[in-house]
């Protein structure tokens, strides 16, 4: 005796790999399939539709396909709400809570489909009815003070350490709609590169062009450019190039570690960066010291915002920020040394920071950072335009895996990428 | 009109290079010099003296080339005490203290030297009298409870942030003296190997056996073992192996982050890590999930102890760590899912819980994992032995570069490294 | 007005991904679709079949779609023979030459599909009528002596510098049928695991286990296993594991450079590879001349064979080989020394010498060595097992992007590799 | 009862190391010494002599300790004439011959010493009386025909399998003095960069602007720039930039192989480069088969100066060669496609091509390849200078490994390295 269920899928289903990997799953998992309906589309812009009977042995399997199903973006043709369980404790979700994907992903409750605000990976989804008290209001981690509050029934993403006793959290895996964002069909505009994978041996001035075209498309359509810096850009000598971007509004937001701040301003304030003058090669006496020294220094001042109005700091990417009114996070870790006062030392805190920043970027530049470029993606939807840059592919390839389907990686030198990338938008070539 | 100052140089001050370096920081610095005495020594265990007079042109150019010798263990003839001044507030440093090296160092007050306690790089030193106040001890972060409080006057580190105001801190660099560790002669004994840098075309089994052999021999002398792991260890199926030698007794702390102890749980709960069982190959359904399931699970529990005592955790690294008293240290970072209620959120507190275990560790094995073997390395005195193991030779050089006289580096997939080092100690082979 | 063309698919074409690509080369080069039958495969055991109209603006494009197609395994269903144009001269193809693909290819001829024989890469096909005359039949490159003759017309590659003056050559698309093979449906296999990419963080041991078994079923079917070897895997001190292989029978054939013999017979008359003993890791004086010695005495004798003859050379991968009739090639390079009288130093000699080994291989292990798996890799059709092993990440992606459907790559040592493989086929573990 | 041999050393002996590895080779063979003179320099200019006794237990030992003092540039104060045996045979050295080293070496011939001609690495010394008839000189592998013939005697290096039956072949270590250059004083220079090692976070752009100027004092000295080429720099879009720096004379010698012209050349017939537009990033159509086109073509021609004469090849860096005389060594390999009729396929007379066209450079620039720039590097003494760009940290440390003590690494993107270097050295920053 078998069990069976309907399933549909939508879109372009086809070129987007969907159908395969539906197939595919249906297969691996012991289950088999009889398609019901198929309507292809025969052009670019057409959608297709196929409905099709999942069948199984017995309802476990069943259950197992149609979840692996879901995760692709394969739904059962006859939903049902989903399922909410209060959470039992503060930090403790209920067993079987769903966790997300980076993908847009609604929530079937009282019959209506209602789309998951600020979707991350590994999340659970907390369902909340219209009338909710402004206690817990107050307590999600997306609020936005600008939105104006919503009547209906909301979901929400919440990471584990955020989850409230009594938060009604989804779990199972009935209610519950995922649409993996679909390659793009047309290569031509300016972010059609972006689907490209991984490369080193791709021409690099070429390929730094097509980034600069996506990086003004999304300034020209009103979003935001977000960069992801490691302290190696400010060694290599892109400092000034950053600092550039910065100031000329190409750069909206920065997300940096400690490290990175303080080469900044130690180029600033002793002309080297970790001893190194970077301009001449050159490394003067007692420059191993001025690492530790600018860190005293900036401590001294209370921070680098004071810092920068005594006159201490005088340029550079922070002294752009400060001047030119960039958000910034320094978010800390056990490497640091000092710290500096605006580095936030909790790690929970720092992910916060991060993860409200993360959601107001439509473009996110990575630039040789391992550790921040995976803290900020975490936080980011599947959706949001992503450029990694680092010389070790490796790298690269690790970014590129946790996945944004308009992701591009670029295998380079950052002290030669950053001044190239300012040289096309600035209009200097 | 010449300015000039005696200096000298102990012990196997050619063959360590010290003479070298003296006399190119000299040349580099646009000085010059004679040499007044020269006693050379022809054997391995003869120690050499020289005594030499450093000329320069004014006193700041002959201030530089001091400062620079004494980096490098050269040290005036006529030693004077060490300036000191109060720290103007908390964490707040005088200008220009003295930034401390790894190396061992000494402090001249009142006309003795007094080693400095618990060096490592990039540090104050604070010198307090003898008479100091039962308040200011509990304040040093070097308090190991189980030393005997010393009557005379002591020196010791302190990091910046743990500056407190009034603190006597060495400025400028009169009264200085560090001793650079020498290249061990004799290349015959268990450590004669460490001295190597780093390659991936050695014999791999060979220098495994060697660092097996230097285990022992920490061991026999009574010395701590310390393990610093990244989450790759555990994906590359070296979890078995790793419990297996901190059970066993060759692993006595354990310096990791938070994924590192989820992966290793995830693998005893669910047979997977990061969703693939590492014995099968195979990714069970729901695999992607059991990371983040297995965060939720250990947080219901209380944390990692009270889930080793439930039953909820019955294998692995973290469980053998609970189960026979090794202490660990779980530092968290940015990137971090949950987390487990065990790791150490704030930076600066993760800080100092791995500079207390870096004090107590005589062998530091750094396996694949650049962020905490840094954090690590960054509090250990250059006199400690250190293997860097890692698949990734830029990883390894970073590393080593960080130095220590007795490091060694090997290039090397640590799923395979693990297991022959087991069979190795454990007899096996 | 457009143009339009009836193309079939067959097999596993939507789990194949063959569907997906179809659509999306069609789209991508303008052209529009009508899927006229499709019968969907249900089962894992059950073909698919479509047959679709596609449609161009003019002939051009839709000649340009149909080859695009043609090189996915998408043919059209009315089948012309294949156009044949005689060689100008030797070494000349004609223009519009059709240039192979590594999968299976069938040329229509006389209305008739024929395989063509020995395919790999960016070949030239030849056809030949039944009545070729004996000396044409000996020019071919893929003349196996043990061979029937066979009476009918055969095709078969040639590459460029092998065309003879009146070869008749294919060009243009016509009557050309390709097979990608399809993704193994079924992982359970000893070649299940081989559908996998490359990833320095999966379970090592496991990984070794798995290939293991996959050698040992090539070797249960009576197929070849061929090892292509780099100099690394002398160094890292694998020598003597890999030596036990060829002795036992698990490496039937080896593809490497003078380098590694030399340093495989270095090791055996002087006890060091590049001067350094992989036993103890010392350098015995005088060692960094052994490399150069060791090929002084190889030429004295004549050759490898002559010295493990006179007893020269009593151990080793390469005394393995002579002993047990395991036949080599020693391919030349530039950065060779000597080289050995055993080297072939004429490029096209030695590919030709490479060619004919690799097409007797089932299954071809890469150890360490960019250079001689390209030049294998080049000659291999894309039904051939392959397995990499590399410490670099980037030569292994390398390897496997030029791709066989049952590559398998391992970013792990090559030192601690070969043992672990040995000890699981030679029963130690 | 000791034996013992007095040497000398002279020069910078401390400060370029010489001492320092003196002693370290006396003791670690477990030798004693006793410095008898030392009269030491105390500025930059003044060099160092010191005359020692070395002690061992008996004569093998002290040989051994004489022999490695000698490799590092410490001779004997009692030399002795160099110990001449004829080769046995065509391609047979004398057993216990001298293997060279790549620094300046001079051989003590009849109470002279004479420098050996062509110094390389690991090649035997041929020395060769003044009335050598005409035969043997024309069989030298250095015969450069624009050289007056020297009455004297003379000694040059030979490769193994250039040596003749009864050539005059240095045997043991008596009478041999090497000259290790010193690490340049003084780094104010165009060159004082060219002393650095490698790193991936060295400031960039400042780094290249080093180098060009090193290129531009080179050429202003009337030196020879020669450019080793991999096929990376086509496929990173460097290859207008390098065709420029070519045709303006910055570049005087090209080295690289069958697949960098293949490349450079399918670019210019076809817009394309292994079939990707550099310029759009763009595939077009049938842009995998331009590769073999590419090389049909030129077969066509004859070769490239033909198809650049018959007007088929019309830019790029193989024409700008042709164009402007530069020129070029085209090396065979096992992976080649084709190969070009230019290329030389034999390994033994592409490397001879190779060190006629090094022993003519005065610079190199080492520009992503390892193949070529090993076999490059083989041929070339430590005394010229050379430039290591790759964006593969290891491939830069294996080349400056091998050592030339004016050589400089830099971990980049040759796509963007060769830009902002003609942007420097034409003047358009």
């Amino acid at each position: 005796m078998t069990v069976s269920r309907e399933v549909e899928l939508e879109g372009h289903i086809i070129d987007s790999g969907m159908m395969q990997s539906c197939f595919g799953i249906i297969m691996d998992l012991g289950g088999s399939f009889s398609v019901q309906e198929f309507d292809i589309g025969r052009h670019k812009d057409e959608e297709s539709y196929a409905r099709m009977l999942v069948e199984a042995d017995d309802e476990a399997q069943l259950q197992s396909i149609v979840h692996e199903l879901h995760q692709h973006g394969v739904n059962p043709s006859d939903p049902k709400d989903a399922t909410l369980v209060p959470a039992p404790d503060d930090q403790v979700v209920p067993h079987g809570f769903y966790s997300t994907t980076n993908h847009p992903t609604f929530i079937r409750h009282n019959g209506e489909w209602i789309e998951v605000e600020d979707v991350e990976m590994d999340c659970a989804v907390v369902v909340e009815d219209g009338d909710a008290s402004e206690a817990q209001r107050a307590s999600e981690q997306s609020s936005g003070g600008d939105e104006t509050p919503r009547d209906g029934p909301r979901a929400y993403t919440k990471v584990l350490n955020a989850i409230e006793e009594g938060d009604m959290v989804v779990t199972d895996e009935t209610g519950i709609k995922v649409q993996p964002p679909e390659r793009p069909r047309d290569s031509g505009g300016a972010f059609g590169f972006m689907q490209g994978g991984v490369s080193s041996e791709r021409p690099s001035e070429s390929t730094i062009r097509k980034i600069a075209n996506a990086i003004e498309e999304t300034k020209k359509e009103g979003g935001n450019v977000m960069a992801v810096c490691g302290p190696a850009l400010i060694h290599s000598g892109a400092r000034e190039d950053l600092a550039r971007l910065v100031r000329e509004g190409y750069v909206d937001m920065l997300s940096a570690g400690n490290g990175f701040a303080v080469h900044d301003i130690e180029r600033d304030i002793y002309g080297t960066s970790l001893g190194m003058d970077t301009e001449s090669l050159d490394h003067p006496r007692h420059g191993h010291k001025h690492h530790i020294y600018t860190i005293s220094e900036v401590i001294r001042e209370g921070g680098i915002e004071e810092a920068v109005e005594s006159g201490t700091i005088e340029s550079g990417v922070m002294y752009e920020c400060i001047d030119n009114d960039r958000p910034f996070v320094l978010a800390g870790s056990i490497r640091d040394d000092g710290p500096l006062p605006d580095t936030i030392t909790d790690a929970v805190e720092a992910q916060n920071a991060i993860r409200e920043q993360a959601h107001e970027a439509d473009m996110v530049l990575m630039l040789s950072t391992l550790l921040h470029s995976v803290a900020v993606g975490n936080c980011l939807p599947s959706t949001t335009r992503v450029v990694c840059v680092d010389i070790n592919p490796a790298t690269v390839t690790q970014l590129l895996d946790r996945g944004s389907a308009q992701a591009v990686g670029m295998v380079t030198d950052i002290g030669t990428f950053v001044p190239i990338l300012a040289r096309q938008l600035l209009g200097e070539d």
